[in-house]
């Protein structure tokens, strides 16, 4: 605390993302990281970067990157926003979009940083309960109000929706921002950007750090129609002209051109869900189905705390949310290579 | 526009940085970078960061970047804060601090960007006016104010203003915040680093883009007691949890430590800038004196437009400022190696 703060600062209550410990030799499947490392072009692409023109700015408008994205899912350029990884793009657009005479919506289990977004820039919302299921309840969400945001899948229950649920939610939502998190689609999602051409007022955002394993380099976008994306320029262009670096587009480029790379080890992560999937439920885990690269997952007779803590004593660390209450019984578990599960899978059948 | 943007962001007014040209083979004198590349250092630890591990998130708090700078200002690391460029910093020193109910004061002449910060955050302002030579005149800032920024040196004059003048100002102005934006300074200033031990409500900004030459992978920090430091961790974590990435952080620490690369490149610009500032007024250019990496100079028969204009025809691109009429005569030059200066110089040679 300081005298010399904003007076809103004090109540802030920022995100706290999982634990990046650096111990070495952890099997570490707590922040739904890929475990393949990324495309040997992506690689090229920085080693080829990786010179004196590091001197120089990079491009504000990321335009080389920005038509990779585009060419990659069939929009213009100006449809695409990238930056600085998608909780950027996420800031951007709460202050851009969100800040409206109405509350916002979006579900009482999701991503937690939703709620910090609108601490950061004094944003109403009003959460909407999860079925039973944990499944989302599009239909439910009243007409009345500023926006709406969810993850498709949801995190950090791994739940997807379907395409056509969410443009029912278009049809009959139409005086708000509809923004779809598309952070893990690639897993098994089915990809809302089909929709932009389409309505007015959808937002979609990705990352690069899941599907497309560059976590370390922090690149996100967003897709939307152009005067939506003018909006997030002129946020971002009254906040940091350069947030993308030389070296995050170049292999940015590269990774977006890698198809063949990018589906192959998609192919390998979603083979491992499932045989992760059924080896956890042989376990008496009851295992959400999950179009991500994570499993949701609670067992009848132990706490996720507990197991979470004897876990982490083997060295195997996965991510457990005491709050809320709903889901403290529940494990997120990160898809590891098959050495990283079987190693779970070892340390939890001393513990069960 | 659109229907579906928060009200203010129809009345933003964005930075416009300096232009980053597509063409090879200019003679870039418009963006302030450094003519000499990073540290080899820098370049190795990139070199050994690019690797599997990228598909990993980086160190939240990037406390080894951290570390660094704290070692090499004789700082602890809780008074060090890192951000994705200063402009991120200043971004959210201005949202953090800077929301108060007094206005805030800057010169009238200064770095564009603080303006832009105001209109994004809703922040009053009054700008202070540069005295008759244009440099700051810090005893007529009134005591009454919501904080204070400016510069030093001030860009884009290139002045910079004595240590024992901001010592006075904080010894005056206690109950707000005092931020001086550093951006400059190892090229001939004198940092206020020193007198954070004793100003609880000094923070000073600097940024490795310039005299580090690493504007390609955006790097900056702030130093402050660590009430403050916290403050602006508590924005950041609100904001973006991973604001730097894996590349950055490894070549901002190897940067830090290359003392003796860092003293070759700024004494080697330090030197040129003389020459070409005794070269502008031996072809009758007024040269503001400069501590800087620019110059900030006029020409009495020509305008600063036209001869801006002129060289541009030859490949030399200098940054002219329509606005404010005050500065409308003059060229900022950044200070090139002595085959830019020189392509600048024969090229005005043929305007004057």
């Amino acid at each position: 605390m300081s005298r010399y703060w904003s007076r809103f600062v004090h109540d802030l209550e920022p995100y706290v993302p999982g634990e990046q410990p650096k111990m070495a030799r952890l099997v570490k499947l707590n922040t739904n990281e890929n475990p393949f490392g990324p495309s040997p072009r992506a690689l090229a692409a920085i080693e080829a970067a990786n010179g004196d023109d590091l001197r120089l700015y990079p491009d504000p408008d990321a335009s080389a990157l920005k038509a990779a994205i585009g060419e990659y899912y069939g929009v213009p350029v100006d449809q695409v926003f990238v930056g600085n990884g998608s909780d950027e793009v996420l800031a951007h657009l709460f202050m851009g979009f969100f800040r409206q005479d109405k509350p916002i919506l979006f579900p009482d289990i999701t991503y937690s940083f939703y709620k910090v977004y609108c601490g950061l820039y004094g944003i109403e919302y009003q959460t909407q309960p999860l079925d039973d299921d944990f499944s989302i309840h599009l239909a439910a969400y009243p007409a009345d109000n500023g926006g709406i945001i969810f993850p498709n899948p949801n995190a950090p229950t791994g739940r997807p929706l379907p395409l056509a649920e969410i443009e029912a939610l278009l049809q009959r939502n139409t005086d708000s921002l509809v923004v779809v998190d598309e952070a893990y689609v690639d897993f098994g999602g089915e990809s809302a950007i089909a929709l932009v051409a389409r309505y007015p007022n959808l937002l979609v955002t990705q990352t690069f750090s899941k599907s497309r394993s560059l976590a370390g380099l922090r690149i996100g976008f967003a897709v939307g129609q152009a005067p939506l994306i003018d909006g997030l320029e002129r946020i971002k262009n009254s906040f940091n002209s350069y947030p993308l670096d030389r070296l995050a587009i170049a292999a940015g480029i590269a990774a977006m051109e890698d198809v063949a790379w990018f589906k192959q080890c998609v192919d390998a992560i979603v083979a491992e869900r499932d045989a992760l999937t059924a080896a956890l439920t042989a376990r008496g885990f009851e295992v959400l189905p999950s179009a991500a690269n994570f499993v949701f997952a609670r067992h009848a007779a132990h706490q996720g705390e507990t197991l979470a803590a004897g876990l982490r004593e083997q060295g195997v660390i996965v991510r457990h949310f005491k709050r809320p209450e709903r889901i403290a019984a529940f494990l997120r578990i990160t898809v590891g290579t098959p050495e990283q599960n079987r190693a779970l899978l070892d340390a939890l059948d001393t513990l069960l």
